[in-house]
């Protein structure tokens, strides 16, 4: 189905040439072909795609800013000067040895439905935004600048964060920035109308279904724990296999079980262990310790605090079956986020308006969306990932995909400027 | 039961109070509490450990010699000049951070049963020598010094030893040892009537039967592999589970089969996997890769290779069902070896006589006695490990137990020493 030569309605419809010489213009920018893009924030790979982002918009007429945060936007002015701002983005930075689609594609489309739109004098009664975020992927804090920019930047996020506390200062005052800059990048919601986001799905889902939209109903929440199971460690040579306590053999038991929950119990959950730590492990010493990563993701809250509690519990049985104990620290938590239901209507109103197949399906990986959502009415668009591959050089969506997201983020603005 | 004081058939009984605090006065020499025992092969404690010995056998009116592989011997020389000699014996050396039994409890009741024919002056008609292995735990090469007097060690072993080529040559050269004089310390197996080894059992069997000697019915072989279950790494949030081809679930349900299958089909073995590495190994990242360490043993040739081929396909099947591939990794095999039928029915009249209760067991671990029985008849005996622990500062064998041991090694020496 090609998008652009679609007559039935005539729905505007992006510049695909010019999207696609800034695609590929973007995305060699800090690409190295053995390991994937190398463009974790900060550094010269970032600021590079960051400032030919603003040289693009520039060219095309739009105003450009840089906020204290250093988020970077190109803007497109409402006539009317006290109009509200749609934003529209996602990120330039990626995680190291990463992928060209994963942020990148949004900020991209968002430029793109700019100069749509600017071509086109609309004249609408919002004005658009299209954002690059800062730090979204976290190789200082993660979504910083969509902490920043919202208000729900916290002391408390800065104390820790995951780089460490010296990275962080460090890093902000090399490129000029300050915890005081962060905080005072918020943005009285008020003036916001909403936030949109295109991004590819980082899953096998759309592509495994045949279908080139999904409309993203919520990011999912998630709740991680370290598990500890903990046995003795004996010769295994020389002890029966009814006398040992090990702590393997009941940490492999829990992680089948876990996935055998899943299946049953919460079906539109998932689940994860992804790793697994053992004691003293050698070839001939029954395991005395076996430390596990487990994550589990629900989009409600209630239903997620069910299968946290179920798999603690499920953790707690195994051991108590094989005469071990358990240690559980809970390592993290995420509450789930809900993406705007007046957003979500408008991308399914320009999909159907395009003759694009698209489906409802939530977010499990965490976006600026999620954290947009928190104070202003917020929505998300995937396109396909081939193969569901992201975080790898590997990360590919196909031209047409990108430009059929493109359309229907274009088509929602339009809508939405006119009715939020 | 009280060995010394029985006194139906009055068998000759070793000197519990020199034997007690020859025990007292060994098991401090490289003793750090925290720790456990530190006498690893040629360190200071371990030479001082066999200086004390070599002193205790002189103090008894015993000759004494150390060979070219460094194997300290206390020697009763039999009246006849060409008469052949039963060795008995262990090893003085220890894991590093391990127990005061292992090994040294071998060499005392070796002593001790020379000490203890030498004063009823029985004139036995083999000599008997008490024999203190070079390097048994392997800080260089593992059963070294019982390698060398069998003449079974092959160049290939010092090729590739477990510490390092760089490490044995560097360690042979401060003792003023020599690759030359490891192969010269071969004894003719016509001057060695056999090998008798007491030692701890090193697991739970004795204790949970409540049993005071284990006569030992041979070494288990075994068959160690490593095992790579391969699959794809992706996002733990956006990858529907039934989408992943996760590396660490296949692992798991793999380890848990392996105990199954012991437990259905092969009931008189055992296996172990003492090890999973994961890739990438985070919380949010479905396991790529899952290297495990897989070892198996049992006392026949024929069922260890009957087991490890059950376990390489119960792999294959894993991954198949799983969606993954595996990569299997022959790492080592030791073939079972047999004790001596003459030394177990030895071992067997000697408990009866002291009014003993005994069961035969194999031996899940390696020994001095694995590698003599490949050339002259060799036999263990075994005592009761406190909790089944080894190779830790907890291992613990009680007086009693130790002196029972010693009396049935004593008593089959000398039905031995008449019948070999």
């Amino acid at each position: 189905m090609s998008v652009t030569s679609s007559s039935r309605s005539l729905p505007l419809t992006i510049n695909v040439d010019r999207f696609h010489d800034d695609l590929a213009a973007l995305n060699v920018i800090g690409w190295a072909a053995e390991r994937g893009l190398q463009r974790t924030a900060f550094s010269d790979a970032h600021s590079a795609a960051r400032a030919w982002f603003i040289g693009r918009a520039q060219a095309a007429g739009l105003r450009t800013a840089t906020d204290s945060a250093a988020n970077h936007s190109a803007v497109l002015d409402a006539p009317e000067p006290r109009a509200q701002t749609l934003l529209l983005g996602s990120h330039l930075d990626s995680v190291p040895d990463g992928g060209r689609f994963d942020g990148a594609l949004g900020v991209l489309c968002a430029l793109e439905v700019l100069r749509t739109v600017k071509d086109a004098e609309l004249g609408l009664p919002l004005s658009l935004e299209a954002i690059d975020f800062t730090d979204e992927e976290g190789t200082l804090v993660g979504t910083l600048g969509s902490w920043a920019l919202s208000g729900e930047l916290s002391p408390e996020m800065l104390a820790t964060p995951r780089a460490g506390r010296d990275r962080l200062l460090s890093e902000l005052h090399r490129v000029s920035l300050s915890e005081a800059g962060l905080f005072a990048a918020r943005r009285d919601p008020g003036t916001l109308a909403g936030y949109l986001e295109l991004h590819i799905e980082q899953g096998p889902v759309l592509e495994r279904a045949g279908v080139e939209i999904g409309i993203v109903t919520g990011i999912r929440g998630n709740a991680s724990f370290e598990v500890v199971f903990e046995g003795a460690a004996r010769h295994a040579g020389t002890t029966p296999m009814e006398a040992r306590q090990d702590a393997l053999l009941g940490a492999c038991a829990f992680v089948v079980d876990v996935h055998e929950t899943i299946a049953r119990d919460f079906p539109d959950c998932v689940a994860n262990v992804g790793d697994i730590q053992v004691l003293p492990g050698a070839f001939n010493v029954v395991p005395s310790s076996a430390a596990l990563k487990l994550e589990c993701r629900s989009m409600q809250a209630a239903e997620l605090d069910l299968l946290a509690g179920a798999l603690i519990e499920l953790a707690r049985r195994h051991a108590s079956r094989s005469g071990l104990s358990v240690e559980i620290e809970a390592v993290g938590r995420w509450d789930p986020v809900p993406t705007d239901e007046r957003v979500r209507r408008a991308f399914a109103d320009a999909a159907r308006r395009l003759e694009l197949s698209a489906i409802e399906l939530p977010s499990g990986a965490g976006h600026d969306a999620q954290v947009l959502a928190k104070v202003i009415p917020s929505g998300m668009v995937f396109v396909p990932s081939v193969n569901g591959i992201s975080h790898h050089r590997d990360e590919y969506t196909g031209l047409q995909d990108c430009v059929n997201g493109a359309n229907v983020l274009l088509a929602a603005t339009i809508a939405l400027a006119q009715s939020l």
